[in-house]
């Protein structure tokens, strides 16, 4: 739905809700995608989400519950009766209930456990107990299991009694009586077999599983890497727990990208979106980061007070190229640096490459450096020299397009060896990006210039 | 499969084939997934490669040979024989052989051509004919379509007799005679209903769909949105061609992520893998960004050279604070912009929120900057000041970090405006990232500093 489309569904929402028509409210929200009501949901009123939201049926009411921001579901917990709580929570599928549970106050997770049946509550409990952030807390324990000695009319029966319930039927998962799991079984492979052939002639048995306690993104990937539908989670009996289905996975990558690019530009990540998030959540998840940096770059200043009068002495010149030269550095380091990170990431480039990387980049780095030398040699000598007629004799410009040269090396290979070693210490490679190399780069980059230029200088102002 | 695992396996297929035991590497090399043989064979010596690929049986040489890398797609595609290649590419769904055209220098795609049948040549052509990067090139061609006065019995039978072909058979489509898309039906529905019921009294009528010329990224949009997992791709006509599945949208918001982080890292954005791209490569997505943002950043060289004088007569210690003005300024610049470029990519954000967005940065950014200038004073009067002797005096640190304080809040405004600017004139927010904000921000901090300081300190100076 395009954003014009909704802003007439919500004006006219207005108008019926004002004329008291909620007749007519409840075929349109009835109408439309869960999602897309939803967004609707949010554009009203808080009084007035309450009233529209109980036009929507039983079934419509949940799946659009389940779309809603954290903070609209919390709003509408809060108002709802427990008895309207209880119907929305009952046709929801565990694996949403488990998400809104993670993420509401206690005294509202009281309340929805409370209105749960206790198989309910016992399954819940058992998902909760998983490690943050692991397959487990993103799984769903609705799905197929089936016997291997079943045939595959008896497996249809099976499926056709309890697909409502499930959230995939496609997969179905073969147990053995201690619930461990020996194959898989496809609707499709069932389709293209006779009624009578037992399951067990033509399972897959090479079963790709995760367990409950691996991370989730390491699920996200093995479903990616061999383009599953779903995927089965099993304890360390491998003994069948639950199934992580491929939509949980697309909001699994779209996450763990906003975090990466978040750390990447020094901010801690957050669950919720930026529109959602208060001013003050903003600003907690920035000052630490900027505080941290600031400081670092003050030693920086350190390096410039104690060469300033060398420097100052061999040309006042010198001091307009710092920015020029601190930026490059930052800027050829963060290229490498962020293309390192997102290998690691979607695991194209591992540790043991390091050294492979490293001489990759003293290839590319000794190739960049000398372009930028020397058009930064023929810019300072031809424009800011002759055409703008500063001083910049041909002396200087060598020891500043030395310094680049060596700026840009050094950065590349700072750049591509942080992040490596800090996934080599299990750390994650991405708080290493840009920033915290921009700042050692600054650091390293001022002293080589300021030696390069008390190396070359000298002399030949002496014979000036 | 592990590294460790991969390594023990290569080595035993180097064995086998010193040896020359042929029928051990078939049936080692024929129970692995295809993903991973593909990983193994590009562990192997180029003239080992087509010996033990053509051990592989015909349908797992298929499924292998897309999991490969282009490079070994097309060192393979040049030793095959006619015959090998009219094998693979047979048992290939057509999306998959459209992707590897695409990759393939002319005369290989002419011998992949020649080789396939009328049909097959007439639909690649068609898939061709599609805009770069449109959801027309991702879609595949290979899905169930029904009539809506079949019968569920009815639907099964053709299911069955189609689903070999057909890359997914779960959901299924509803055409009319002139093939125009009237509804869907998913093989769930289809065991929910009696044998006898028509379809058409359950299809579902309001479907969602994309258009074949629409960007692939939008396509994945919907999927990811609605949780579906497949979408049918219709003409200007609402007439059905194609459908794109869930799996291929996994790889489209995979590569836009690494797209816009490269992009975000001043890097053009390649679809190899950084260990695949030559030095050449590398250093060819990389120089023109790096050449623009050092002329670029020259200009703040001449700002330093037009102020020298009047900073050096103010305080020479002004100089140190430089690097960390600049520094502190681009990161809080970044961490706007980056913020707003995801959150318009996720389509949280959009151009028309830019009021929103400014007026929560400006909150945001007064809060940080307030914090960082009073931690600056603390710094720089305490610890270089009376620590570690340098003659900072209070008026030096007042007017420090005041220019501290103007840079963050003007960084934040620049960094949140420029992307929302960018996507308002339909160009890539991701390009006007963190390189090309800190080198506005640097130009500005500097002359808001020298500014500052020329404005606070010469009446202190004349006291003292």
């Amino acid at each position: 739905m395009e954003y014009e489309e909704l802003q007439e569904l919500t004006e006219k929402t207005l108008e019926l809700l004002t004329a008291k028509n909620f007749r007519e409210i409840k075929a349109l929200i009835n109408d439309l995608q869960p999602q897309d009501s939803a967004l609707l949901l949010e554009e009203l009123n808080e009084k007035d989400i309450l009233p529209v939201f109980r036009l929507l049926s039983k079934e419509n009411a949940a799946e659009t519950f389940v779309e809603m921001s954290y903070d609209s579901q919390e709003l509408l917990l809060n108002t709802f009766s427990d008895a309207e709580l209880k119907a929305v929570f009952d046709e929801m599928f565990l694996d949403d209930t488990v998400d809104i549970i993670e993420e509401m106050p206690a005294n509202v997770v009281k309340r929805i456990i409370k209105q749960s049946d206790a198989e309910t509550r016992n399954m819940i409990n058992e998902i909760l107990k998983y490690p943050k952030d692991s397959a487990g807390t993103i799984m769903t324990v609705e799905y197929v299991s089936l016997r291997k000695n079943m045939t595959v009319q008896e497996c249809f029966n099976r499926i056709r009694q309890v697909a409502v319930d499930k959230e995939t039927i496609y997969n179905c998962y073969v147990t053995d009586d201690k619930r461990k799991l020996i194959g898989t079984v496809t609707v499709k492979d069932l389709l293209l077999h006779e009624y009578e052939t037992p399951i067990s002639e033509f399972m897959e048995t090479d079963v790709i599983s995760v367990e409950a306690t691996d991370d989730k993104e390491f699920a996200a990937q093995q479903i990616s890497k061999y383009d599953l539908s779903a995927l089965p989670v099993v304890d360390s009996e491998n003994r069948m727990v639950g199934i992580v289905t491929v939509d949980d996975v697309l909001d699994v990558m779209e996450q763990e990208a906003t975090e990466d690019i978040s750390i990447m530009a020094a901010v801690t990540p957050s669950t919720d979106t930026y529109m959602e998030q208060s001013v003050w959540q903003i600003w907690k998840n920035r000052i630490p980061w900027l505080l941290i940096l600031m400081i670092s770059a003050t030693f920086t200043g350190l390096i410039i007070n104690k060469f300033e009068g060398n420097l100052n002495a061999l040309s006042p010149l010198l001091f307009a190229c710092i920015p020029m030269l601190m930026d490059t550095g930052g800027n050829a380091g963060s290229q490498a640096s962020v293309t390192v990170i997102r290998g690691l990431a979607l695991d194209e480039i591992r540790p043991r490459d390091a050294l492979k990387v490293l001489w990759k980049e003293l290839r590319v780095s000794a190739m960049l450096a000398a372009c930028l030398a020397v058009v930064c040699f023929g810019k300072l000598y031809l424009l800011d020299g002759l055409a703008f007629g500063y001083d910049y004799t041909w002396y200087i410009c060598l020891a500043v397009s030395l310094s680049l040269f060596a700026t840009v090396v050094l950065a590349k290979t700072v750049g591509c060896l942080m992040p490596l070693l800090a996934k080599a210490c299990r750390l994650d490679p991405a708080v290493v990006a840009s920033p915290f190399i921009t700042t050692i780069v600054d650091a390293l980059s001022l002293i080589i210039f300021c030696l390069i230029s008390m190396a070359i200088l000298p002399p030949f102002l002496a014979a000036a």
